[in-house]
């Protein structure tokens, strides 16, 4: 496994070690783009899922043991698929990997939109961050395109511009950036914008079907809602081309209610 | 299915609808003494996961279709276990079994605590943040204490009174509150403080073992660390035989963190 420097920070020419994870699963083609975005800004050791994880959010895996093997995913890049949640994926790379935290954990490039409500929901996003929680400030992109086909060039081009911003700006150690880009030609983006996280939601619809024996059974859909017309939100910024940062927080007090509540509400 | 009214708000002497879920599976103890503490006070349908589902954070299942079946839990109870995550259980019982919101969640009684950095792996507590996503105010309850044999009275007592408070009172439609109890004697229980999360986290120690053809596996643990000595913190109170509320929010925007990087971090 990895054998990194024990101190956190790069000394001098020492490469910072950057952890690379997703929801998709380590064969997919959204972290080979990140990994290849990004593979010369510093020592890369990929921790994947084995499998798909999308709609895992903050999952962890209790009651299961984990199984972690190595993966040649490309030429001078360790890379080890799990058999875990994204979340699992960050906490066995820095035990057991890793055996230290790194520089910096980036999640994906998530193939879909992981905006407003999605962050709450999703795998990439819930590595990242794990992460931020773990003191590694992290990243997760997402290209607004579900296609394992999908043009990455635009998200690359971003993905690589924010990585080196991060790695050059000294970090808030619970820094945890959500990153979106449209799934427009790269050419059209018209650059970057720090955004709230828009107040959207799905309205459920499942579908209710019947096995061959007849029994009911009920597939979740549903459609995307957005009830916030701010122009700081992340939902804005991606429709009008810009790619999206919302810093995200892993305190969910709300301090607003709470003060309300110290108000009203007596015990 | 339950037949309800398609009014959110109940009217004269039409009894509020209360959704019950939780993530210890629909047939825990914890989901019993839940319904027996507020069986009176409404119309209690149960829509819980058909098996343990700890430490599932948010995820919902997609790529798998979802089963639903009637279960007998107690008299005048409509209960059905669906086979997916505890958000899952949510979204189908406002979609399919409710046809409409349910004036109430509340999702526990959690065998185990789930103050501080906890809320964020909590099946429990996801439950309970997805339904306030969808406008139902809700609450999550967990007893400090994970055996099966647990005295569950004193989370009983405050169950209800929280219940019972929260019904008469006009809501945010946004409410969760995450409700901690401590495992003393009901008589030891100091009363409820409004608290905000603990600074605390897990740091983790995968044990490393072999299977009977020598391939490796890991087993995830971690001892909990809390860094906070805040005396307005959940794991301040609960230390302190108080019963912990901690008003919870799915806008992961870290705003303090927003306005910093407006300053300084220039795309």
């Amino acid at each position: 496994m990895a054998k990194v420097s024990k101190t956190r920070k790069p000394k001098g020419k020492e490469k910072p070690v950057i952890l690379i994870t997703n929801d998709d699963g380590v064969m997919a083609p959204g972290i080979r783009n990140l990994i290849e975005a990004v593979k010369d800004l510093g020592k890369i050791v990929v921790v994947a899922p084995d499998k798909p994880q999308s709609g895992m959010g903050h999952a962890i895996t209790i009651g299961f043991p984990l199984r972690l093997h190595p993966v040649k995913l490309m030429d001078d890049v360790e890379a080890w698929s799990c058999s875990g949640t994204p979340v699992d994926c960050v906490k066995i790379a820095v035990d057991k990997v890793l055996h230290r935290k790194p520089d910096l954990c980036i999640s994906g490039i998530n193939h879909g939109a992981n905006h407003s409500i999605n962050v709450i929901y999703s795998g990439t996003m819930s590595a990242a961050i794990e992460a931020s929680i773990e003191n590694i400030p992290s990243i997760g992109f997402s290209l607004l395109n579900y296609s394992l086909e999908a043009d990455f060039t635009g998200a690359r081009h971003y993905a690589r511009l924010i990585v080196e911003k991060i790695l050059k700006t000294k970090s808030d150690k619970h820094l945890c950036l959500n990153v979106n880009i449209p799934s427009v030609d790269v050419s059209l983006i018209k650059g970057i914008k720090n955004c709230r996280q828009a107040y959207a939601k799905y309205e459920e619809d499942f579908h209710e079907r019947k096995d061959p024996t007849g029994r009911k059974y009920y597939w979740l859909t549903g459609e995307f809602v957005n009830f916030d017309k701010g122009k700081d939100t992340d939902v804005w910024a991606l429709e009008n081309n810009f790619v999206s940062v919302v810093p995200v927080q892993f305190d969910l007090t709300n301090y607003t209610l709470k003060t309300k509540l110290d108000k009203t509400l007596k015990w």
